[in-house]
């Protein structure tokens, strides 16, 4: 069962504003990217195509604590934080080297979503809870 | 005195995803653009050329109601919930017609940044302050 | 019959870049927008939810003249340059006031992607190729 | 003398859109990327925080022969095909396996940017120019 994952980055130079940094946009990209390669490390996809099970965003946060920058490389720590019968909730923590960048949560549903009906949530397949446990709430 | 703005806006193709409906970090994309409108409203902007001082997020956060769709047409309405000495904060409501489809917030910091030295917090200039007020707490 | 449509558009935020300008792949949306804005205004949509037919980039291409900065007003030219059984051709004229700041072209196919199998060429839809004419080749 | 480089990457979700494949403007993004990548290798990056010379794009093309979808691992083969006193130009071939994905072809210009002044053409810096060689013409 899989709990967490580590992804290493660098900041592409589309991903940075007239700031010089990163659009705060592009962290729940980053914490999406993450989520996918832990759903790989768990040897699942979160999509294919024209499968009629969805995952979409209830929620989603982010705290910026310090800004990223064009070809910074950094990690994105992906952690289960809760599974309930229709949700999934994620931790990220983003670092560069000893400093965190930000911390964020998303909250991710489960909807069927048959052509021409509107998407209905539904419980998550069992053979996907199967393969996520809930990781320790500790910190790096 | 400015304290909130109704931007309308239709979804554009390259907003959407494969799972057919904008994704879910274009809605911080949108809450940025109202808060912009804003401040031009507000006989301002955020972000002169070259200019010393600099607007980044602390925080943003989002719950996703319903989903929007290509070329469908919706309202994002910003209000001023907060002023600080330091920080300005933000509530969003997405509505397509008379659905809500998302609502959000957004805590802007105020830095200096001059170039060759980090980020550096400090107050919201006065003259910046003086154009907002804080929007009354009523749903629309 | 349409054969041509003016966008008007304002530079948002996050389509710029660490350079102070928009960065060059938002040229290629402007594009689209303006394309779709096009097919809005013949009275089509060029996407419906579930549809079979998809119309994907066959080339695209841009020349930049001069950058686009934040919150900057300016004006996409979409014209229909050529239409032939299985392609439709356009070419953008992308200006600020007096200022020409990009010209751009796209060619676009249509496909059938039915689920499973690859996307495949078919001809143009009579009902969609009648809604549409070639502009003639003038500078404004 | 750094010629050519291959950059491997996968397709992001947020990559994809409605039509279920990568939307045409992020191959601009990914050829970009492979670009920065070549930089890097040859010992340089193509823009330091501050720094008074910037590398925007003249013109970019690109044709698209067969779609990327979700998850996706592919290969963006960039070579430099030429060097003026004031461009550089280079081409792009992105495949997925065996298949071939797309051409492309981006000119870059050198420019000094001094904060309140326009963007003007200079010379390439010779120490640039130093560190990169043209390809051979070859197919892979």
């Amino acid at each position: 069962m899989t709990s967490q994952h580590r992804l290493r980055r660098r900041v592409n130079f589309y991903e940075t504003d007239l700031a010089g940094i990163v659009h705060f946009s592009c962290f729940f990209r980053y914490m999406e990217e993450a989520e996918h390669a832990l759903w790989r490390e768990a040897g699942l996809t979160i999509a294919r195509a024209g499968e009629e099970t969805g995952f979409p965003r209830l929620a989603a946060s982010c705290d910026f604590h310090a800004p990223l920058r064009f070809e910074d490389e950094f990690e994105v720590w992906v952690r289960v934080a809760r599974i309930t019968r229709r949700t999934l909730h994620y931790t990220f923590v983003m670092t560069r080297g000893e400093t965190k960048i930000a911390t964020g949560s998303t909250t991710v549903a489960c909807v069927s979503k048959r052509h021409g009906e509107p998407m209905k949530a539904i419980d998550l397949p069992a053979d996907i809870v199967a393969r996520f446990a809930v990781a320790p709430d500790t910190e790096a």
